[in-house]
């Protein structure tokens, strides 16, 4: 393994979660690392960025091979931060995200902050991997997930990634002898359903909390990141951030404007 | 025109914004129309959702034909609002979001709370539509971008779009006859660059703020919807909101676990 690799380390859970943990602990077998993670959790941030207020970076560390910040911002804050400030110049080898607490499979990595993290990289042209992890206990063990996300990390530095595309990788929560592999996989068709329980105030004002469940809309096809997921299979979705949908194009010149 | 049709309307400058307006009045000529925007403007937010604090959402306006609610929420959490809840199990026929008040053209598309809210509209099955203008000015003048949102209204009422896919539309900041028409595209490559000044605070505490410019990486290709905008276009990008890099699965599949 080659130590001269530089690797920016970021999550969407904040600077204290577990899971980035062990995500530092796993890049740094590979080479430098540069954490810039958000200071407070920011779960279902999405892609947002600060605009409005400005954002301050706070050195927790320096080694000569780790360096942690934390950003009072937002997922992609940290990243565009890491990039055009922290960095100094210095481009990354590779990006990595997480280990989210919490699956960011099918739909849902269009409100991860996890997968931001990795798109904003993408965009960036930097290699990028989102890890999430199906657990969402805050003191959930991460064992397993390092050991996945060890394997792809190696093979992403080995082989690089096309241009444009970053991975959303998702690990079955099971000790790693019950993880049967790694399976590449599309993104499953999905999307959340009753998501909102009604309350009544003390001054009898109406008030929504966000919640809900999953409904895959495709159960039978075996080629999706649930289905993998749910074999006990860890899953690998390629993510293009250019959403462009080429296949609509002949059919939209068809409109008479 | 079907007068019977059901239109939700959303945003992310907020419901006092000039553009939401010009978009609910020319809405309101294909049929009822629903209004869900967030109570304060939400730009940059992205597809981020509110977990950690209830939603209460404010009746502002009653008729036959159209129902306003603000809600204090992100843009992403207007429209669940509205469809678990505010709009009663009925379905829309359209969602439109905007007009917002700057750019969501190229890689923008991932960054914006106009574009999330059409790309969840479309999660949930309904045909959606963003519409942004190129002016980031409280007080454009939306005349003529809401002669083109009309346009395609009209033919997305008429014509339907294929499941899985929304519009991404961006409007040059020009009078109605000199936007040379409208133009079926590909999101252009780009980044942005240098997007921070750095400060020093009274108290010798550094910061940040977010700023910089857009930089083209292709400027010679004719088929983005940046080349279509300098061009005096209007430009509809057809979006995936299924991510999946098809292209790299076959590549990815060659790794060695």
């Amino acid at each position: 393994m080659n130590k001269e690799k530089l690797i920016l380390v970021s999550n969407d859970d904040g600077i204290d979660a577990k899971g980035l943990k062990t995500l530092i602990e796993v890049a740094s077998r590979f080479g430098t690392v540069l954490v810039v993670a958000p200071a407070d959790a920011q779960s279902g941030m999405s892609h947002a960025i600060t605009i409005k207020t400005p954002l301050r970076a706070k050195k927790l560390k320096k080694t000569d091979t780790l360096e942690v910040y934390s950003c009072q911002g937002t997922p992609v804050d940290c990243v565009k931060l890491a990039i055009n400030q922290l960095l100094e110049g210095r481009q990354p080898d590779l990006l990595v995200s997480g280990i989210n607490h919490g699956s960011n499979s099918s739909s849902s990595v269009i409100y991860s902050g996890t997968m931001s993290v990795a798109m904003e990289g993408c965009v960036n042209q930097i290699p990028s991997v989102g890890f999430s992890l199906l657990s969402y206990d805050p003191e959930a063990d991460f064992t397993a997930a390092g050991m996945i996300a060890e394997k792809v990390i190696k093979n992403t530095l080995e082989n690089g990634l096309p241009e444009g595309i970053c991975l959303n990788v998702n690990i079955p929560y099971l000790p790693f002898n019950e993880i049967k592999g790694i399976k590449i996989c599309r993104q499953a068709k999905g999307l959340w359903k009753e998501e909102f329980v009604k309350r009544v105030d003390p001054h009898q004002g109406v008030y929504y909390w966000l919640t809900g469940y999953y409904l895959n809309l495709e159960e039978d096809s075996d080629d999706t990141d649930e289905y993998a997921l749910a074999g006990n299979y860890a899953s690998i979705v390629p993510i293009n951030i250019d959403l462009t949908a080429y296949s609509a194009i002949s059919k939209l010149n068809e409109w008479k404007f």
